[in-house]
Protein backbone atom coordinates (compact mmCIF):
# COMPACT_ATOMS: atom_id res chain seq x y z
CA UNK A 1 0.00 0.00 0.00
CA UNK A 2 2.71 2.59 1.27
CA UNK A 3 4.99 1.54 -2.11
CA UNK A 4 2.24 1.89 -4.57
CA UNK A 5 0.95 5.41 -2.81
CA UNK A 6 4.98 5.61 -3.50
CA UNK A 7 5.11 5.13 -6.99
CA UNK A 8 1.22 6.63 -7.47
CA UNK A 9 2.98 10.02 -6.36
CA UNK A 10 6.22 9.23 -8.61
CA UNK A 11 3.86 9.22 -11.28
CA UNK A 12 2.08 12.15 -11.20
CA UNK A 13 5.28 14.00 -10.91
CA UNK A 14 6.76 12.28 -13.90
CA UNK A 15 4.19 13.51 -16.06
CA UNK A 16 4.36 16.73 -14.18
CA UNK A 17 7.53 17.42 -15.10
CA UNK A 18 7.24 15.87 -18.44
CA UNK A 19 4.44 18.55 -19.51
CA UNK A 20 6.21 21.24 -18.33
CA UNK A 21 8.72 22.95 -20.90
CA UNK A 22 12.33 23.55 -19.88
CA UNK A 23 11.39 27.57 -20.08
CA UNK A 24 8.64 26.93 -17.63
CA UNK A 25 10.64 25.10 -14.86
CA UNK A 26 12.68 28.36 -14.45
CA UNK A 27 9.13 30.28 -13.44
CA UNK A 28 8.13 30.46 -10.04
CA UNK A 29 5.74 28.55 -8.52
CA UNK A 30 3.96 31.67 -6.98
CA UNK A 31 5.88 35.32 -6.86
CA UNK A 32 8.56 35.32 -4.34
CA UNK A 33 8.59 31.60 -4.06
CA UNK A 34 10.76 28.62 -4.90
CA UNK A 35 11.22 28.13 -8.33
CA UNK A 36 9.71 24.84 -10.00
CA UNK A 37 13.58 23.71 -11.48
CA UNK A 38 14.33 24.04 -7.24
CA UNK A 39 11.70 21.97 -6.36
CA UNK A 40 13.00 19.44 -9.07
CA UNK A 41 16.49 19.46 -7.85
CA UNK A 42 14.93 19.53 -4.15
CA UNK A 43 12.79 16.12 -4.79
CA UNK A 44 15.54 14.51 -6.28
CA UNK A 45 17.80 15.45 -4.01
CA UNK A 46 15.57 13.80 -1.33
CA UNK A 47 14.95 10.55 -3.30
CA UNK A 48 18.88 10.37 -3.88
CA UNK A 49 19.45 10.16 -0.12
CA UNK A 50 16.61 7.31 0.31
CA UNK A 51 19.20 4.92 -0.98
CA UNK A 52 21.70 5.37 1.96
CA UNK A 53 18.69 5.42 4.86
CA UNK A 54 17.84 2.13 3.77
CA UNK A 55 21.47 0.59 3.10
CA UNK A 56 20.97 0.29 -0.64
CA UNK A 57 24.10 1.98 -1.81
CA UNK A 58 25.17 5.77 -1.46
CA UNK A 59 23.41 8.73 -3.16
CA UNK A 60 24.59 9.31 -6.36
CA UNK A 61 24.23 13.19 -6.79
CA UNK A 62 25.40 14.36 -3.34
CA UNK A 63 26.24 17.88 -5.08
CA UNK A 64 22.47 18.38 -5.37
CA UNK A 65 21.26 17.57 -1.71
CA UNK A 66 24.32 20.19 -0.37
CA UNK A 67 23.38 22.82 -2.81
CA UNK A 68 19.26 22.17 -3.25
CA UNK A 69 18.31 20.66 0.29
CA UNK A 70 20.25 22.22 2.88
CA UNK A 71 20.51 25.88 0.63
CA UNK A 72 17.23 27.73 -0.52
CA UNK A 73 16.20 28.70 -3.56
CA UNK A 74 18.28 31.16 -5.20
CA UNK A 75 21.29 30.79 -3.07
CA UNK A 76 23.35 28.33 -5.45
CA UNK A 77 24.84 30.25 -8.89
CA UNK A 78 24.80 27.78 -10.85
CA UNK A 79 21.72 25.15 -10.89
CA UNK A 80 22.41 22.08 -13.29
CA UNK A 81 20.67 22.36 -16.86
CA UNK A 82 17.09 21.31 -16.85
CA UNK A 83 18.01 18.51 -19.04
CA UNK A 84 20.40 17.15 -16.65
CA UNK A 85 18.38 17.45 -13.74
CA UNK A 86 15.57 15.67 -15.43
CA UNK A 87 18.13 12.30 -15.98
CA UNK A 88 18.64 12.87 -12.64
CA UNK A 89 15.66 12.99 -11.61
CA UNK A 90 14.60 10.08 -13.78
CA UNK A 91 17.95 7.58 -13.23
CA UNK A 92 17.25 8.42 -8.85
CA UNK A 93 13.71 6.50 -9.53
CA UNK A 94 14.99 3.56 -12.06
CA UNK A 95 17.54 2.33 -9.23
CA UNK A 96 15.13 2.87 -6.43
CA UNK A 97 12.36 0.84 -8.06
CA UNK A 98 15.18 -1.61 -8.76
CA UNK A 99 16.27 -1.64 -5.16
CA UNK A 100 12.63 -1.82 -3.81
CA UNK A 101 11.63 -4.69 -5.92
CA UNK A 102 14.65 -6.81 -4.44
CA UNK A 103 13.34 -5.64 -0.49
CA UNK A 104 11.56 -8.65 1.03
CA UNK A 105 8.75 -7.52 3.55
CA UNK A 106 10.96 -8.15 6.19
CA UNK A 107 13.69 -5.88 5.12
CA UNK A 108 11.12 -2.81 5.61
CA UNK A 109 10.62 -3.32 8.95
CA UNK A 110 13.94 -2.79 10.15
CA UNK A 111 15.76 0.11 11.15
CA UNK A 112 16.77 2.94 8.63
CA UNK A 113 20.20 4.22 8.61
CA UNK A 114 19.59 7.48 10.52
CA UNK A 115 18.21 5.94 14.23
CA UNK A 116 20.53 4.33 16.31
CA UNK A 117 20.10 0.40 17.21
CA UNK A 118 19.16 1.89 21.20
CA UNK A 119 16.82 4.48 20.11
CA UNK A 120 15.53 1.62 17.34
CA UNK A 121 14.18 -0.51 20.58
CA UNK A 122 12.13 1.79 21.75
CA UNK A 123 11.23 3.18 18.36
CA UNK A 124 10.58 0.20 16.36
CA UNK A 125 8.34 2.10 13.93
CA UNK A 126 11.63 4.80 12.71
CA UNK A 127 12.15 1.84 10.25
CA UNK A 128 12.22 1.91 6.59
CA UNK A 129 8.92 2.13 5.55
CA UNK A 130 8.57 4.95 7.27
CA UNK A 131 10.82 6.29 5.63
CA UNK A 132 8.90 5.79 1.88
CA UNK A 133 5.86 7.05 3.82
CA UNK A 134 7.38 10.30 5.18
CA UNK A 135 9.19 10.67 1.63
CA UNK A 136 5.69 10.27 -0.31
CA UNK A 137 4.56 13.06 2.09
CA UNK A 138 7.07 14.98 1.09
CA UNK A 139 6.51 14.39 -2.84
CA UNK A 140 2.53 15.13 -2.13
CA UNK A 141 2.94 18.64 -0.14
CA UNK A 142 5.31 19.75 -3.41
CA UNK A 143 2.75 18.41 -5.88
CA UNK A 144 0.04 20.08 -4.50
CA UNK A 145 2.32 23.18 -4.90
CA UNK A 146 3.67 22.55 -8.44
CA UNK A 147 0.24 22.32 -10.21
CA UNK A 148 -0.19 26.04 -8.70
CA UNK A 149 2.66 27.07 -11.01
CA UNK A 150 1.02 24.94 -14.28
CA UNK B 1 3.33 5.04 11.62
CA UNK B 2 0.22 5.89 9.30
CA UNK B 3 -1.65 7.05 12.21
CA UNK B 4 1.30 8.93 13.29
CA UNK B 5 1.71 10.51 9.89
CA UNK B 6 -1.92 11.44 10.19
CA UNK B 7 -1.65 13.37 13.23
CA UNK B 8 1.65 15.40 12.41
CA UNK B 9 -0.27 16.29 9.06
CA UNK B 10 -3.51 17.03 11.01
CA UNK B 11 -1.61 19.00 13.76
CA UNK B 12 0.69 20.78 11.40
CA UNK B 13 -2.71 21.94 9.50
CA UNK B 14 -4.47 23.04 13.09
CA UNK B 15 -1.57 25.65 13.76
CA UNK B 16 -1.44 26.66 10.29
CA UNK B 17 -4.92 28.03 9.97
CA UNK B 18 -5.08 29.01 13.76
CA UNK B 19 -2.08 31.31 12.51
CA UNK B 20 -3.96 32.85 9.58
CA UNK B 21 -6.97 35.36 10.71
CA UNK B 22 -10.74 34.97 9.42
CA UNK B 23 -9.73 37.72 6.69
CA UNK B 24 -6.48 35.97 5.68
CA UNK B 25 -8.46 32.79 5.04
CA UNK B 26 -10.57 34.55 2.46
CA UNK B 27 -7.11 35.24 0.06
CA UNK B 28 -6.21 32.82 -2.96
CA UNK B 29 -3.52 30.48 -2.17
CA UNK B 30 -1.84 32.15 -5.50
CA UNK B 31 -4.12 34.46 -8.03
CA UNK B 32 -6.81 32.58 -9.23
CA UNK B 33 -6.43 29.98 -7.51
CA UNK B 34 -8.58 28.36 -4.75
CA UNK B 35 -9.77 30.43 -1.62
CA UNK B 36 -8.02 29.18 1.91
CA UNK B 37 -11.30 28.77 3.31
CA UNK B 38 -12.19 26.63 0.44
CA UNK B 39 -9.39 24.43 0.93
CA UNK B 40 -10.39 24.47 4.80
CA UNK B 41 -13.90 23.42 4.00
CA UNK B 42 -12.71 20.67 0.97
CA UNK B 43 -10.08 19.20 3.86
CA UNK B 44 -13.07 19.20 6.48
CA UNK B 45 -15.29 17.48 4.35
CA UNK B 46 -13.01 14.77 2.96
CA UNK B 47 -11.99 14.14 6.46
CA UNK B 48 -15.72 14.16 7.87
CA UNK B 49 -16.42 11.05 4.89
CA UNK B 50 -14.00 9.47 5.74
CA UNK B 51 -16.18 8.31 9.06
CA UNK B 52 -18.55 6.47 6.70
CA UNK B 53 -15.93 4.84 4.56
CA UNK B 54 -14.72 3.18 7.99
CA UNK B 55 -18.17 2.19 9.10
CA UNK B 56 -17.87 4.79 12.25
CA UNK B 57 -20.56 6.45 11.32
CA UNK B 58 -22.34 9.06 9.14
CA UNK B 59 -20.63 12.08 7.72
CA UNK B 60 -21.65 14.98 10.52
CA UNK B 61 -21.91 17.74 7.66
CA UNK B 62 -22.68 16.00 4.85
CA UNK B 63 -23.63 19.91 2.69
CA UNK B 64 -20.28 20.44 3.16
CA UNK B 65 -18.95 17.54 0.94
CA UNK B 66 -21.75 19.01 -1.43
CA UNK B 67 -20.69 22.05 -1.39
CA UNK B 68 -17.02 22.05 -1.29
CA UNK B 69 -15.88 18.44 -3.08
CA UNK B 70 -18.48 18.33 -5.37
CA UNK B 71 -17.84 21.54 -6.59
CA UNK B 72 -14.98 23.91 -6.91
CA UNK B 73 -14.10 27.32 -5.45
CA UNK B 74 -16.28 30.19 -6.01
CA UNK B 75 -19.65 27.38 -7.13
CA UNK B 76 -21.03 28.29 -3.80
CA UNK B 77 -23.19 31.56 -3.02
CA UNK B 78 -23.01 30.95 0.85
CA UNK B 79 -20.06 29.92 2.30
CA UNK B 80 -20.22 29.23 6.03
CA UNK B 81 -18.71 31.81 8.69
CA UNK B 82 -15.14 31.10 8.90
CA UNK B 83 -15.86 30.43 12.99
CA UNK B 84 -18.50 27.40 12.00
CA UNK B 85 -15.65 25.82 9.54
CA UNK B 86 -13.27 26.27 12.21
CA UNK B 87 -15.44 24.97 14.72
CA UNK B 88 -16.26 21.71 12.10
CA UNK B 89 -12.98 21.14 11.41
CA UNK B 90 -12.08 20.75 15.13
CA UNK B 91 -15.16 18.49 15.54
CA UNK B 92 -14.28 16.07 13.17
CA UNK B 93 -10.41 15.53 14.21
CA UNK B 94 -11.71 14.95 17.69
CA UNK B 95 -14.39 12.42 16.99
CA UNK B 96 -12.07 10.49 14.16
CA UNK B 97 -9.35 10.60 16.92
CA UNK B 98 -11.69 9.12 19.64
CA UNK B 99 -12.95 6.08 17.06
CA UNK B 100 -9.23 5.49 15.89
CA UNK B 101 -8.48 5.15 19.55
CA UNK B 102 -10.71 2.17 19.84
CA UNK B 103 -9.97 0.76 16.57
CA UNK B 104 -7.79 -2.35 16.47
CA UNK B 105 -5.03 -3.14 14.50
CA UNK B 106 -6.90 -5.79 12.61
CA UNK B 107 -9.96 -3.89 12.15
CA UNK B 108 -7.28 -1.38 9.61
CA UNK B 109 -6.30 -4.26 7.52
CA UNK B 110 -10.42 -4.68 6.65
CA UNK B 111 -12.23 -3.53 3.65
CA UNK B 112 -13.57 0.06 3.41
CA UNK B 113 -17.29 0.50 2.47
CA UNK B 114 -16.11 1.70 -1.21
CA UNK B 115 -15.15 -1.63 -2.23
CA UNK B 116 -17.09 -4.56 -2.68
CA UNK B 117 -16.55 -7.89 -0.98
CA UNK B 118 -15.93 -9.49 -4.82
CA UNK B 119 -13.50 -6.58 -5.47
CA UNK B 120 -11.52 -6.58 -1.92
CA UNK B 121 -10.99 -10.46 -2.57
CA UNK B 122 -8.75 -9.45 -5.26
CA UNK B 123 -7.55 -6.40 -3.90
CA UNK B 124 -6.84 -6.43 -0.38
CA UNK B 125 -4.89 -3.15 -0.43
CA UNK B 126 -7.96 -1.27 -0.80
CA UNK B 127 -8.84 -1.62 3.20
CA UNK B 128 -9.26 1.10 6.16
CA UNK B 129 -5.36 1.95 6.58
CA UNK B 130 -5.39 2.44 2.80
CA UNK B 131 -7.87 5.51 3.52
CA UNK B 132 -5.81 6.75 5.93
CA UNK B 133 -2.47 6.77 3.56
CA UNK B 134 -4.70 8.23 0.73
CA UNK B 135 -6.22 11.29 2.67
CA UNK B 136 -2.74 11.79 4.77
CA UNK B 137 -1.32 12.72 1.59
CA UNK B 138 -4.27 14.53 0.28
CA UNK B 139 -3.82 16.65 3.12
CA UNK B 140 0.01 17.27 2.03
CA UNK B 141 -0.63 18.01 -0.88
CA UNK B 142 -3.07 20.99 0.26
CA UNK B 143 -0.70 21.57 3.19
CA UNK B 144 2.04 22.38 0.45
CA UNK B 145 -0.38 24.95 -1.14
CA UNK B 146 -1.15 26.51 2.03
CA UNK B 147 1.95 27.75 3.25
CA UNK B 148 2.29 29.79 -0.12
CA UNK B 149 -0.53 31.67 0.71
CA UNK B 150 0.87 32.37 4.47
Amino acid sequence: MVLDTWYSNVKRSDDLFNSLTDDQLQIEIAPGKNRVIYVLANLAAVHDKIMPFLELGDQMYPQLYEDFVNKPDKAVAEVPPANELRAYWKNIHTVLAKHFESMQADDWFQKHTSVTIEDFSKEPHRNKLNIIISRTNHLSYHLGQLVIAE
